[in-house]
């Protein structure tokens, strides 16, 4: 067998409150940007993220990476900091950006990218609904 | 063709947020009793509803509701008042209740039952997430 | 182990073009009930048809009917005759019904009810999309 | 808000390996009533389980139950019997039983039904596949 | 946070009616190449439409582009003119193409591409069922 | 219409059992790598593969290959090889490999690469559960 690139995927999921407002901003210019998602209750989400890394599989475990400890990794990193919380006001690292989908997949990368040996981070994909998703792939 | 009764259903979907909370209940009991859904900024979901209706279809039509009918009800009666609000906060109807999935259809049913005419109501189901539901058919 | 029911179900699917019109109404009507489902070129659907049947399991072989039989029988009776047709001028069982989900359930039951022995056909359900399904449990 | 019954629902899964075999019978006589699935190296499925309960909510919670106390009772009793097994010749409370479908839902409602307090077990439905399911609601 | 490019997705849904067939070609080749899928009557299918545009987040709004307003260009441009219409017949932008998922999202493309700005598109994907789709990235 | 690539995707199924262990290592060194996988019974999944093909559509019929075509390849080369099999003991051309994801996506890549033509084999996709995934796209 060659030693191709496999890519390898892991879905987790969380539970969480957002409001997309920006408070630079006036509330005029949030609700004409944001619409009823700056509503100040604010609204919620099941997210669900999926991460992709690439590697050649080991030879003896034929295996990219153990994706039990990728689970782990994930628990630890992004369900224990994101999961059944307000992503707009209780969540440290998210302090100063908008809890956009574009700005969540960025600094899920910016969280794993150090934490992630053995095989490249390849990808970050958020859903925030069935039908809205943003993914990143790193770079500038 | 006889006239056996035929249950028809319509899924729609909104995203709010809401927080497990029983004000009457000391912050402790709260905690105990929700656990992280106690969490004071809350947190948020993708609620699916399905309204589930049982009737004759007309001999006519072929129809036992316009399911386009249907959803122009529920736009107006439930994705107007759940959609992207508060569910603990924001929501009048919803202000005095633990917003849990088995008073949300509960009281979806009472909003729901004097506005359908010409099939019966048969049953109001809520996901909270892929893995979680409630549901209820009305009765004491 | 005692002798209690189990109900088991079986999905397929089905992709057939309909139109919602009763050639008994004028066009107007038609126009009026069924609004843009009775568009004149007819649109279509992936159908996802779901057999339960229920009875006690065989304690020889612990099933309540082979699955692979039930397939059998809805390749021959169901998919043979509604997948890839145009369910409202090409099917000769629906000739003279208007071919709404709730027709075709009735519809669907009666051909397969003198098929079934050994269980008993406990309902017939059918989604037209992913938000929209019918049911028939038979009775008058 | 009147007292009637709410149903609550919980999705768990497990990968599971089974072979459809009755070992009283001869291999031409399994081979002929299960096909490939008594092929003698077994096969698996992913099956995802579904629980409901049946209850008032309780007035001070709104809830029938925690539904984190029945994912745990699901995880100890369930998961860990079942997950990553071979249902047919690793699972004690198996034994001598075909790891049908429906024998599984009944065997998990004898498990389960001594345990839950408080709400009534209303049906166990497993999937074997997105297409096979089987569920049992107790009774004789 | 650097300016990496974000992808984002949207998905929306049609149902339509169509037949393979090319009108060039002789009934009997009609039937050779498109099986099943060149009867006379036509068919029909639930189509799902992911729209994946790449850019990078505005740094004021953290959106790559609001999808509230690729939703109203959707409907606009792709519901209108295909949701409940006869694809091979009915939608004068496919006057002259066989209804495939490969023209088809190469028509897409070819309608979107000059209406979008401020973002790339990227990719339009069409499902014609849950297991096929087809995609399209644009170029020669 | 210009002569671009179009991505054609085409799903399907099959239900094994298999079982993380390399015969070359102790059992402790398996249960250490493979953890619950490296179970001695094994256990199955319903996996779901997805082949992509990439070319550009025949200006005649609008296709970039014939899905059914596709579809008996996979039925002949893959369904009837894994289906319902035990992948670690039962499939010849898996001996001597661990039965992980990554493995078998690159030798259904190598099953397959021969196989076809008029289009280019571009990404063999293989799902375990929901929620894992592996895919190659070839190259060394």
């Amino acid at each position: 067998m060659n030693r191709g690139m496999v890519y390898i995927s892991k879905k987790v999921s969380f539970s969480s409150a957002h409001r997309m407002f920006n408070p630079e901003l006036s509330d005029e210019e949030n609700l004409r940007i944001y619409g009823k998602c700056a509503n100040p209750g604010g609204h919620g989400h099941n997210y669900v993220l999926q991460i992709t890394l690439r590697g050649a599989p080991d030879e003896k475990t034929g295996l990219v990476m153990d994706l039990e400890k990728l689970k782990i990794l994930l628990d630890e990193e992004i369900i224990r900091r994101f999961d059944h919380k307000d992503l707009s006001n209780d969540v440290e690292i998210l302090k100063g950006s908008v809890a956009s989908m574009e700005n969540l997949v960025k600094v899920i990368w910016g969280i794993l990218r150090p934490k992630i040996s053995g095989a490249e981070l390849y990808e970050v994909k958020l859903w925030e609904t069935e039908n809205n998703c943003a993914s990143y792939r790193g770079g500038v």
